[in-house]
């Protein structure tokens, strides 16, 4: 097979506070396109189609001593990782082909070499968005419905606020609550944003945190008789707000603190004044991941068959900020952290 | 019946920071000792022998609008209330007669007319020191029973850790988390505390928080393998630095949050750096009050027998603080909060 282009977005440094452009280089290498000859175990050759572009990667861009995140931080001089959907272009593993699709962890690059090929999900719906499977059919959307249904357990009539709710995540758990019979406000950082929420996403009602002069006011204006599950992506002042409006044995789950993600100086913290109230209101409060549950080959296919369904029959509907091309991913994850993506942030690198 | 003096510790103001003993003050009047003709509902007159003393009464003695506490605040020019052990020596009510030992919620004061005579809990086990019904046989035990077994559920070979652990809640659970299996280690405010822990109560280990510059490093040492039940009376930096070294999937039930309780300027909070931690580690944190076993008979009664015969077998010591008279009682409450206390708390109004 031929040598080929293979262009590349690397790590330049370890990041303090906010990440910027120039933390990243994206360079072009050449590759051989055939999986190397003489590996211990059978390997696969990916082509990189289309790349998540997440906050929670932000960790990963750090030299930590106790990771705050359950992945090993990223390699300097080597290209980012995370996941991505992908075409099979060369397999020495039985079980792959070339012309397969699939999605799994990759790299911020054109041509992947994939030396556990067992990590690989199989593409079952082609006939949807291939880009879909790097969010609402995939990790994003798998966090949403297992954080909903296992973690915070929603009953009919419960009140349901999700922060960062335009994100990867908030948008579908928000629309996930709503068929689950729950009243459903989401928090987001612009007008643009609440609009959207409201009109397309269907919740019922939408805050702009950046507009609010105390959040715990806005709550209790959405929720006057206060919130039965709260979905935490953002943790510091939004989750203490929130705790304030908790009803008597409400549930939060945690699935992200983007707002602690970028201390300047992660030793300070950030100010809490109503964790007393887990005791009073008798709250649990529950951190989850969505590794636990993709191991788990049947929950994930469960999950896919339903969310295949919702989004063919229009019951959840998905909203992608694309760039186009690996040179403006660096531009895109520094973004997330403006709030500048309106929905889903993904990188195209090939459409086919 | 005679008319007779009643002393009262009254609350003269409401509380900012750390409550002072002038905050209170010791009064005496005269009662008439019969249940007052014409009530609405039959009413029982009770002669105080053993009050409660405990921190989270300190909620109580602020103006709140929003309370941090599941009971109402104090009102002023009244007396305290709290948990007590009593004699019953007059009652209208036909299933309580004088001479009946009783304990509930009940006045700082000698003598209190309950007008909610349902509220009393009789005592069952009066071959054991009544006291014991102030902590041990009374609320500090069914909260670290109820929060042990309910909330953590202990497996054998779990590790263990509580703060506060000589106090009233603390040094009960700590041995109960012993009996069932686990590796328990305290931390507590004096050398003289850690000597009791480890040499009386068979804790496996104690630290003094006073004495350890770094507190996440002493938690390291005594759990190299780290933490997976986290028994929180106090939060703030206890909570933050147990975070930092709780295992995956650990849990922490929160029954209170001592040194939140005094801060000068409760909007400005505490500062906690590792809750993103919960998401990483898929930590559990939950609040529970014992106000939701109490009104549950017959678990109260299972928990009553229970401790009984693990304190006539010895299988759990109780370790109680006596301060004998009211006059006493302001100062003892002030204590708490410097850990003057050395076990239990209790005032002793009469000895029968």
């Amino acid at each position: 097979m031929a040598e080929v282009r293979n262009r590349k977005v690397l790590l330049k440094r370890y990041v303090t506070g906010y990440p910027a452009e120039d933390d990243m280089e994206v360079v072009d290498g050449t590759v051989h396109l055939a999986v190397p000859q003489g590996l211990q175990a059978p390997a696969v050759r990916l082509k990189n189609l289309y790349l998540s572009c997440d906050a929670w990667m932000r960790g990963r861009m750090s030299k930590r001593d106790d990771p705050v995140t359950v992945v090993n931080d990223f390699v300097l001089g080597e290209a980012l990782t995370n996941f991505g959907v992908s075409m099979v272009i060369d397999s020495t593993h039985p079980d792959y082909h070339a012309g397969d699709l699939v999605w799994g962890m990759s790299g911020w690059e054109e041509y992947t070499l994939i030396s556990e090929p067992a990590s690989l999900v199989r593409i079952n719906h082609p006939e949807l968005p291939l880009s879909y499977y790097t969010g609402v059919l995939g990790m994003s959307g798998l966090t949403a419905f297992a954080g909903l249904f296992d973690v915070c357990k929603p009953k009919k009539g419960d009140t349901f606020f999700v922060s960062a709710a335009f994100g990867a995540v908030g948008q579908i758990v928000g629309q996930l609550a709503k068929l689950a019979g729950c009243y459903v406000v989401g928090s987001v950082g612009s007008d643009e944003k609440v609009s959207l929420l409201k009109g397309k996403l269907g919740f019922d009602d939408a805050i702009n945190y950046r507009k609010e002069p105390d959040l715990g006011a806005a709550l209790s204006r959405c929720f006057p008789e206060g919130i039965d599950i709260y979905f935490d992506n953002v943790g510091g002042a939004t989750l203490d707000a929130a705790l304030l409006c908790m009803r008597t044995r409400g549930r939060v789950a945690v699935c992200g603190m983007v707002s602690q993600y970028n201390l300047d100086d992660p030793a300070a913290g950030v100010r809490m004044r109503n964790l007393p109230l887990l005791v009073a209101k008798r709250i649990r409060m529950e951190g989850f991941n969505v590794a636990d549950y993709l191991a788990d080959g049947p929950y994930y296919r469960w999950f896919e068959e339903e969310m295949a369904g919702y989004l063919r029959d229009g019951r959840v509907t998905y909203v992608e900020d694309v760039v186009e091309g690996l040179h403006g991913a660096p531009a895109a994850l520094v973004g997330i952290f403006q709030g500048r993506n309106v929905g889903r942030q993904l990188i195209v690198v090939a459409r086919e």
